[in-house]
């Protein structure tokens, strides 16, 4: 039911992802700011940190990221995307109104300060759910976190 | 709009998202699937692992840490709920049919299988994301994720 209007959905919503990754290689916080709901209730977590709530901390939050970054580029893989409600599964809405974008974010950083430049690759995994806005869909909560456990599973 | 009811239904996610909890602590594999969507789209992250996709495999995950958990205790703290989507600032929807929970899960836990047995305690930081159901409220994603980096901010 209305997949049409569900792939044109995901697209702008993976379209408004990519701009918070966008953002950060960028270090544009305008950019950053553009891809975000506003309010108290919006939701961040960076790689190994706390909650950050509210889009004016998480603003703070992302400069600081920014200040501490010198280059960095993500490829990111497994990206899945789910719209939400679903007709059916849930109220019988039709047009989707929230997304869940699950990705694996391959980074590729440098740090800066350091008299010799280091060079960092990592891996996180991040959920995204962003919010249909009158302005567009824009990002409600980033979550992102280390991956850490991959040696245990192998030598399960 | 509607604060009566967004009471009620916060009261609703709150019951529903204390249930993961509980089920963990009880090693209940059957309340825990009880507190899930059922279907293929669903997330859960683990501290520090990968995305698990899809309900059946998310209880295979949890099988996994249940036989791997002696006692364990949840003490959640920094509960907030965020009711989706809200009148006005989405579709212009009355009632709520998603639901974010950020919380910070504070930990006791006893590692099984060791010779001396040893407690662990220990803060991980969640959000997770909840679906108004024909049966209630029931979990869509759980991302759980360590807390590494207070040093380095009591370090700036």
């Amino acid at each position: 039911m209305a997949e049409r209007g569900d792939d044109h959905a995901k697209q702008a919503v993976l379209s408004a992802n990519q701009g918070l990754y966008d953002a950060i290689e960028a270090g544009d916080l305008d950019l950053m700011r553009s891809v975000w709901a506003p309010g108290d209730q919006t939701v961040c977590v960076h790689p190994g940190s706390e909650h950050v709530t509210g889009t004016s901390a998480i603003m703070r939050s992302w400069a600081l990221v920014m200040a501490n970054t010198g280059y960095i580029q993500f490829i990111l893989s497994g990206v899945a995307v789910t719209l939400l409600p679903r007709t059916a599964e849930t109220t019988g809405d039709v047009e989707p109104s929230l997304a869940v974008v699950s990705c694996t974010e391959n980074v590729l950083s440098e740090a800066e300060g350091e008299s010799v430049q280091t060079f960092a690759g990592g891996r996180a995994v991040a959920n995204n759910v962003l919010v249909r806005t009158p302005s567009g869909w824009k990002i409600w909560m980033h979550h992102s976190s280390p991956v850490l456990l991959p040696e245990e599973v192998d030598e399960a």
